[in-house]
């Protein structure tokens, strides 16, 4: 932690910040420079160090040096993590392909659906039973009914089910049916659920929030690493910026940078990283050049009826297309898919 | 909802999307234009219409008419919102004042605090017991011990109490202790606890999410209020954008804006909306200034030593001196404090 | 300059690191943290020091201590500067205000209204003669025609006015007519401009970029004072984020942040901060809460038959409304109007 | 253009906008919906009618449905736009490669290291001679001198020059020198430069602004293709966001939306998007795959020693990488290197 003192911070001002670091577990080194000091304060950096330090008299600002994840970080664990449920392998060098409905709207609709994807390469199966939706008057999802249709799906096809939970209570129940449970974007922060998936064991996707930094991201990975789980998958589902043109910006630099700071596999979910149908095939290829281990991609039979997300929803034959180019993307950086 | 149709669409594109409309309940208005077709869909707007609507062949792209919330629009109800919690009243002529510590600490310290504050005009007493952090390292509150510090706070001044909730299944317990039920800005989506405090029935807070718009945001509220709790105050905290000089950018524009919009009160949030002490003050006034109902301060005796929110955090002396700018700017928009 | 080197940096990185700092002239000295060693680099701060740094190998991040501008600082000069052109005096006790249309359209149009505004307390007139349109299909301005009607509405009225300079080469006619040369936000970074307006020596009212960070706008500024003129005025104008029920982010905490690292006043311009007529009385008043040296508006006479900017501009009967208030609330604050 | 009017306007507001409509030269066709009434504004849109639309009494707000570019889109020319400056050619089977360092400092740097790059597959050299820096007190170019470095590199090795164009009065100079202009980011809506851009008739390389939507990108290539210059090559460089972990973000969807949109080539930035060298070879590799043309790049022998950008300039050996990478990366997507 570096301290900045304010050019006209009072030695007794340097002082009490000296002191005030030694109570807080630090070690301080005074260095002074040419138009004012600077305080480095030794010693493991923990949460709460900037806030307790940058009230202090004479501080201008406070500068963190480590960063604040530890069993997410690259450093800690230097071989990457490769999280297995099924079929489905999200960290080695075959890519592998999350497909499926939005929402699960009925048991002929995913086991067809499913059968379809399984045929064309995927190897987990994404669909929405209890769904987070903007709007109180939105359909909310076939709740555990919808988990059932999938358990259908898996058994008819040995896809990997990938389901979105929303609540620490549903945790145990979602834990029966599900393969993989997926917190969303907006519950990436909700640190009562992460824990609960910690504790359930079971493999995590993980959305990034839509406006959580790097760091905000692997710490909410944390929340689930800390309970011992360490089966994570990082999900890349675009940010919140100014750019109208397309639902939200997909920042594919994610991928790289996640790639060095963390052992954690990487997964691009490129429709709702678009918003746009038209714009998923090419996001799909970028991903996978970027270094993406997965994808996960929107897929419905009739996208026109879909009862959500229909404009981000491809069908299975662009699908199919996707598949192929993917695949090529893929062998251009040594991997398969 | 207006269908815009892309300029080389095809009569039969037309004709299928006017057939589309009609299955879906809607009445459909041939436009032609100069350059393009496009189609009023007249009748009720239900979330997942433009979903439903966008896929369609021929189709550029679609656009709502309506505002998707209806409970918290001010065209639905006229007369705004009081919301009352023993001395707290948010809505009225009167300016209302939340202070207090980021986390309640000790007994003693809630206690004390809340004497000050309350003799220097607050009417409202926060503090968090259960604390949502960003990293699983950081101090997590008291819990339902904090909540009873709280409690003793309120029993030896009449303060009513906000406090932060952060799971469904702690909202009957906290309701017990709590005046007002505060839901974060991380949870301003969490839409299983949205509506367990719409069930408990109590005054909610309810802080807009760091990256939600405005139409997010009054539909978070309308997750409560379609429980039938009618008692919602929405808090501006400040949304995460490309500034780095502060913690958020606060925007206070949102004040006028939802007085529009809304029946609901208005509470601002300078401490977080800036996360630095020093800029608090003259946020405080703006909002005032701009219409704000009330305001949400983070209060402690010694913010070098607060466990949580140091450095934005104002002393009781800065909070009187923010008391009497304040009250001179609620007497000159004809308000008081 | 803070160099933090990697967690596994080498002896011989760390010492390569220390030689280069001196070879850039600044002194290195080493501190050996729990974790990982950084190195304090002292002397003086220069532009491209970090990134000559960063490439270094080992080399994490560097981490600047000081502000990247001088003169604009309030560190170097203590006393508040005050821009003064004809009566119109910004940065004293009294909050002045420019008032105008957005386009200058005839003599009879700009007279008219200057003398209204004038009777309302305006001290500042202004209007556009070169207009930057995002279309090049949109009306660009009356040009030098323009500049002499405001010259006529100035013999008439007295006031000052201000007008955007578009290029460098039209500064020198462009001084021949105007009191204020203003930079819009979208040439903050044009340098050219910014030294061309520094030349000219007359007082400058700069814009902040639509994505600005306030450093950056800062030194904006230093181009002009760098060439000898320290007529500068800074005006916060809105900022491009997410949120879109506003043309742009107006965000006041801009105003006492800058009225503490600068020492140069402060406007801010509600009309372009929220593009909304309805929400500009609301934030006229909260700017000037906040401790905006003065405030900017777009008037005109019929909004609807505007050739510009119509939706943001208020008529002359709200400006009225937004003097009263904002005199109430200027007197709020110590100040008058 | 479609008119929302609130609900609650009434039957003369309504009359009023259909009158003003037809003085704006447009046809009103007045449809009833359920709660409210929309009244299309049949016609050519013209940049100005939202604005003259949206202050009526009773209008809620103003949807526009057509595309403000014209000369840009792809609904006017359906044939892509190729543009070719000697060997630089933009827009073919083959994607081109633009590289160099950030600033010319030699002679014997730009000449040296222009052979190398250009036995590496290079077809363009950048490098700049005038540089907008952010602080007046960073490097500025080595100006006309640098032009003419440029020119001998150019004469020893065949390749195209591109270089930064900073002043509408700079353009004939450098119009002499360099084979493409570039418009920096920071001065894409510097109308006066994009014009005599546009006069010159040279190939011109149009950086986005990094807050400019796409729809004002594509109206600053309107500028330049209305003064009858048709090579126009658009370049994603970044945008500003929330993200810190990269000096900006790299939004590549904006390639795929460009090319449905556009018909003018697109390149992509890797350097300036990520900010960080590291991150430069795998968003190149994404850049490609998602469709992009060119890549532009920054390339030096010693980074460490660059006078500008080091940060993210790559070595030629990475170059030489990221050159075979993304040659495969180019044949999996039908195209080649």
């Amino acid at each position: 932690m570096i301290v900045v003192m304010k050019p006209d911070a009072t030695p007794a001002q340097i002082e009490h910040m000296s002191a005030h670091i030694v109570s807080l577990g630090l070690s301080p080194q005074v260095i002074q420079g040419t138009h004012q000091t600077v305080i480095a304060a030794l010693g493991e950096e923990r949460p709460g160090l900037i806030e307790a330090l940058e009230p202090g008299d004479g501080v201008e600002k406070v500068l963190p040096i480590m960063a604040p994840y530890k069993r997410a970080s690259s450093e800690l664990k230097r071989e990457r993590t490769v999280v297995q449920a099924r079929g489905l392998i999200v960290g080695g060098v075959k890519v592998a392909m999350i497909a499926g409905p939005c929402s699960v709207e009925s048991e002929e609709q995913i086991v067809s659906l499913a059968k379809t994807l399984k045929g064309l390469g995927a190897t987990g199966l994404r669909g929405g039973a209890f769904k987070p939706r903007t709007s109180p008057y939105s359909f909310q999802g076939h709740k555990e009914l919808g988990l059932k249709m999938l358990a259908t799906a898996r058994a008819e096809t040995g896809l990997a089910i990938v389901t979105e939970v929303m609540a620490p209570e549903h945790v145990p129940m979602m834990a029966e049916y599900a393969d993989v449970l997926q917190i969303g974007a907006r519950n990436m922060q909700n640190y009562q659920l992460l824990q609960a998936v910690g504790d359930s064991g079971k493999p995590a996707l993980l959305k990034r929030g839509m406006s959580a930094t790097i760091e905000e991201f692997l710490l909410a990975a944390e929340y689930i690493l800390d309970r011992g789980n360490p089966n994570v998958m990082l999900c890349e589902r675009g940010i919140r910026t100014f750019e109208d043109h397309t639902r939200f910006t997909l920042p594919l630099a994610t991928v790289p940078y996640l790639n060095e700071k963390s052992h954690l596999p990487v997964v691009v979910d490129p429709s709702h990283g678009t918003g746009k149908a038209r714009l998923v095939p090419a996001m799909a290829r970028a991903a996978i050049a970027a270094g993406a281990d997965a994808l996960m991609l929107e897929v419905h039979d009739d996208p026109e009826h879909a009862v959500s997300d229909g404009s981000q929803t491809i069908t299975p034959a662009v699908f199919k297309q996707v598949m192929d180019e993917c695949r090529r993307i893929a062998h251009a950086v040594d991997r398969t898919l």
